[in-house]
């Protein structure tokens, strides 16, 4: 176990694209990008992946997607039923087992319990790849929490940490980059803006899901995850781009 | 959404087989009886399904089985390596996300965030079903969490709740069954002796999973996760046959 | 303010009946007790009285009762909807503030924000009244709370702390009385056995609501609350009795 | 229960007024709304209304009313006793219970446990509606409390959160209002600028009670309740004229 | 009790001088302003008063005082030794205890447990009171805490409570006055300067002890009390001329 | 200050009699003590003494003495009034205060902040001095508390601790003493019987106080203190009975 | 560095004897081991080792031993000054950091920040090895500890964890030993007891340091560390003889 | 033990230099301010010294230091292997506990568990010192931390807090000292900026190790010790040219 770890170690060091965050957005970033070849690597802070996937709004076990978002399940094969005129509800542990199992199959590294702590910055400031430590040492006190976290580089970064937007905010601290916070919730117009706002944020770094509103100040969402599986896919795209795989 | 939670919600109070723990062996066991079209429902009291499936021993990301629990590997479609003479290694997010998709493709019901409360006790205290809340509640100031749980009626219920074995420590606490706690660790012993020993343990109630080992103070098992499935398995065909369907 | 709070203090330490717990089931007693003008004194460790009834199960604020108990939701004005053949469905806050206004429209004393800390002993161990504190006690650090607690006497105490029958554990540490904790749910059973074995569990101590269960070893109850005000009527009766007032 | 559940889930989602808050003016002006027939949805964090009005100032659990807000108690149909010249004092849990009653036999819906997040904005900023979720959701850790909260759509929405003022605040951190915080405590000229002081602060949002001493920077009040009530009385004078049905 | 806690509250209501902080500065305010035949409120948020006066600096149980504050142990009657050139030594508890006495037997009124909570304000934004709470209060979980505070008028107020400088605080939250927090530590001359910053922060606030400090921003001291000994006598000092009483 | 500190310690180490625990009878048996020019030290938990002698019950801060228990206030020069016709009261700093003087007027060396660990015992079992050590050792994580405690020796240990007993409860630990725990409150009879009680429990320990009613398993008292002074004082008899100094 | 501790964790894998704790005596017994060419393994749990020796008793950074332990500051270099006739004084952070070295150089290889789990049991109960766990895993949230520990085999395991007697302590809640918990200070006495009793109690297990107190109810000792360091070189000698090295 | 403590205590009062934090940089001063005969005093909040260092990056126990730094470790006598063409890799436990008896064994006086508070200042704010306190004070209750911190001076104080840059910090209060934070990570040049940037940032104040990345807003290190090892050499010859000693 231990030689099989090491060798996967030494896989996370070399990867192109480096993920931060394993909720919808993130996992589909990390899909689309696995499937064209890219080697990319996902960190998530919990020990599991899906993130506020498993569970829909208000505590039920139910997911929604507006149309067209459906498509993508189709492609995931997670069954849904149709909702109301244009929404369309999946049970939550179902999709996200599913999407997660996609994302490994393509190829996807992961590196689970590891938290991100910093970006590592390069020439005229891009950001070149991510700071990390495991987890658990946060929860230490502080008397023995002297644990160094350690650089891991990539040509690109995407920052798929939610609402949070961990990678932008230590740019921001940086006075890097300057955020909005996410605006009132205004369901109809926030999923369109998001989509539309995925992109490069600043040179080397992708911005996508709800991260997007966080950054540019659009309004919040509702609990529908349309939005954040078609963030996910146009991250990927704009990688493609970026790494001149297209 | 509000509808297909009711719908599914109704559902629920009508399955068969009632499975308390998402963790490999409770997954396994809600795989093998949906495919028998058993009405199974799964009880999660974390919002993810996996349990220690995410992560393999001493906080790596990489699990391990021992021959021939390989063949159960290939059933779910996880690539893994060999990792010496009869060890074989997988990716664990890549593993379990596969079990819990399986699980939820076969027809698995799943009701995470919700906790097991108490057995449903019926006639000649038989168990009869499960008393459920949700998770949440256990996290509110005491001042305020007066909120009553439901009990959910079934055929069998299924302990799959790890080493705390909550269902079988239900029933010790009210002296219709007795435990051992588990022994110290012995390897090479332990894991047959939990597949072994997975089985009815009081009239409608099947233990599987490292719960076993708290019923019948076997010697704790090391970080690999073949004899879990195995169990899951095990206990499946015990279920169908408790429930006449073999 | 202080002068009316010295009155009210003044007229509290000469009830006849001592209710611990502002529940369904001791809000009952108390407004039975003070319509037939007992003296009764409520004690309620919370700001706030009606415990659990403000929310039904799982999180929900609907409460249920089953027949024949909606004659008692007619009695206190509540209005509900039948939900099946035998249960009938109300607006949890609505049943809730209605019962307790009809307690207090009956004349029933209230002390809220007050701890119930043990018993007060007579000749033969009768039970003789209460000990108590302010509930903030409690919060403050050990390191301060060096503030001692004052006894109030009445004839009768009614245990109606729910599940944890804080009166009666007190009694059985001294070696005064045994109980014998709640069993599995068994709902048709044990809504009956409540109310039947509501009543004199020691001489001047009535138990009544779920403490109940927990004093003679009854199934637990699942969120129904017919039985819990039915129990408070009886509890009012066996009072009425003691007192020498029937 | 769960059909019951629905139905009222349906319901709260058509209110023409959503409050957030359950205290003594959120609930003056829930039961003056409901009166005229307005359909009106009150938010409350807690599983209990009332808020301040169990107990009054210093522990003791009487409340004080100054002349002329005894007419209210009158209405209400709460006893009281004269404790000055213009001060009068009620029973803490009486005043409470009946308040809470009367507002839900005017028919005011209720939604308890039930956290405010967010303001839902509409074109030009208008307030139109609240954003929600369930309460036990803060108290979990951070790890498991992906679930994303629920929108609710209404004309007017009440701010009626006392000295925190969270939907005002809400409001401030978007730069589309500025609150001042409350000043020193001047009880003779507070209880008037409260009143005074009542009303729209912002298209779509009202403010009463304790929130509008934060709002504008008025002197703090003392624990006297008149003023409450009688700016909920005002809050729903306001509300009537603005949806046009005076 | 009741009676006398009543008749005691009444006189809390009607003093000339309320000192917040019952440490060696309050102490030695309240007692030379009682020989004066001044009616002085001292308020304590511990249910003991002393406050660092019980220990000396480092966990050592000796008090230190520089010369010539040793009269001042003599007037207290308090034993002493010479510890070098200038600097006398006694017990903490032996010293502490005398001066709470000295001040008791003076005639100052005492209230422990109770918490400053903010100022009152009078016409041109003089300081005129307390608003004051028990101190339990903040040790509740939010939830419950809704209870409100009382204020009580007074010609002046002397803010003794330490680094913390409460009262001082409040004023600069409403930009009454402002504050520059203490300097670094300079042994040789924080003692005097305090001692000549003594007195009339605002109209109707007196300051003193280490409040003096964090009021002005000088030096930080060293763990001796004769200056907070002599700087309560100059408090009084200026109190009693504020009063027209020298 | 740090000379000063050598001394005492080396006094203390030297000391006839420990006393644990610095509330109203440990207080007392101290004056008693010293005044009969027997070395004494008092051993006080918290950084200030006095304990529960601050307040009186229910968080008012007066206290109360049973006939003829005013003499000691007499003795103590503290000020009362007559409460009803054998219930004195007096102001609970005032008393504490005073009593904490006298006692190191009289000689009691104290050590603060200073907390009780185990006993030392000698041939045959007999109690030869206390195992000490700083208090806020206890406040550490656990990672970094490895801080041995020291042994100080006595001829007599007096348990003074109140309701916990610390000192019994050690005995008790050991096999070498067996309590009753206290019983349900009796005002009347139980501040005789502490009185009565109080002596040597075991050679070379004396109890005192409510300890008293936790070893012999009597009534709990009310908030009155007399029977903690008187006791105190017998407490001090039966010492010097012990060391031949009668 | 992967491949370093790779190399390193393979070697952990294969040592004669384990020893569970890092304090004094657990480092002396790796020094001698070492020293004698026995492949020896040291679990901590920290990440520091030392334990106690950084302190003194009471917070005071110097530590003593009894004479002749002196001899062993001698052989560790340690300087020291003699304190009274037969107790030596040393710096902690001095003595500590030389027996930690010297550990290190005679070989002992160090697994620091890794808790002892649970034993290792073979054929008839002897002890064969520790199970092993990281530390900061017990500081996670329990919804996210799903972290299987590892089992780590030897020939001999030795608890030198001080008063908690881990190793001990397993074998004991398997009904494998019996414990006795420690006695009474009475530092003559101790030490000597606990050199006495250092050796074999169990097939398997060697008990040093405090860890023989708890395990043969010794009295406790005072802090000196003679008698660990003294019991850490006579559980080496225990070891050899049954590794049969001597 | 306490004549030796006292004797160390008053050595302490006189150092030339203070050095806050002992961590690899801080220990490297020390030992080689020491080896120059400056009489060198280092405070240390943990009860253990060396910080991170026992640790490397990841939660592995192995330290790595890139050429020329393993120089140090030969001059330390800490064995190494080459990881990779210039980084060599060191066991955690060895080296640090090496280091640290190096900065003992050359005469450099510790106080561990004891947190810098504050600095002393002098004529022109040039740091003349430190304020310090038990660390244990920190983790008491609010209500019992009355305790005074004491002064100790120097000629130099050094600040080798790490990240936190604890005096630089203070000084920033103060408003005398500007820091910038660190930057994102960038290994290749943040080793020798860190070195280059070593040295006096204020009259009286030299800063080392991570500290220096905090004050200057340096790119952040990754896990590698060797530039913390020479940035420690570096700031002991910068203090020996301030006192004229070179």
């Amino acid at each position: 176990m231990s030689k099989a770890f090491r060798t996967g170690f030494e896989e996370y060091t070399e990867s192109e694209v480096i993920i931060v965050g394993g909720g919808p957005s993130g996992l589909m970033t990390g899909k689309e990008l696995a499937e064209e070849s890219v080697k990319v690597l996902l960190l998530e802070a919990n020990n599991y992946l899906g993130g506020g996937f498993w569970l829909g709004g208000y505590l039920m076990n139910k997911v929604t997607v507006r149309d067209p978002a459906q498509n993508i399940l189709d492609e995931l094969e997670v069954p849904y039923e149709q909702g109301s005129e244009n929404l369309y509800v999946a049970d939550g542990p179902h999709a996200c087992s599913k999407l997660i199992a996609a994302a490994c199959d393509a190829g996807t590294k992961i590196l689970n319990m590891t938290r991100f702590e910093d970006v590592v910055l390069r020439r005229e400031n891009r950001v070149g790849g991510a700071v990390i430590n495991w987890s658990p040492i946060d929860a230490l006190p502080r008397e023995i929490t002297c644990v160094d976290p350690v650089g891991l580089e990539s040509k690109l970064v995407v920052d798929a940490t939610g609402h949070d937007a961990d990678v932008v905010s230590k740019m921001e601290d940086r006075g890097l980059l300057e955020t909005s916070g996410y605006g009132g919730m205004w369901v109809e117009k926030s999923e369109d803006l998001v989509i539309e706002h995925t992109g490069l944020a600043h040179p080397g770094l992708i911005v996508t899901g709800m991260a997007v509103s966080t950054t540019y100040g659009l309004p919040r969402m509702g609990p529908t995850f349309g939005a954040m599986l078609k963030s996910g896919k146009k991250a990927a795209k704009v990688a493609l781009d970026e790494l001149g795989k297209t």
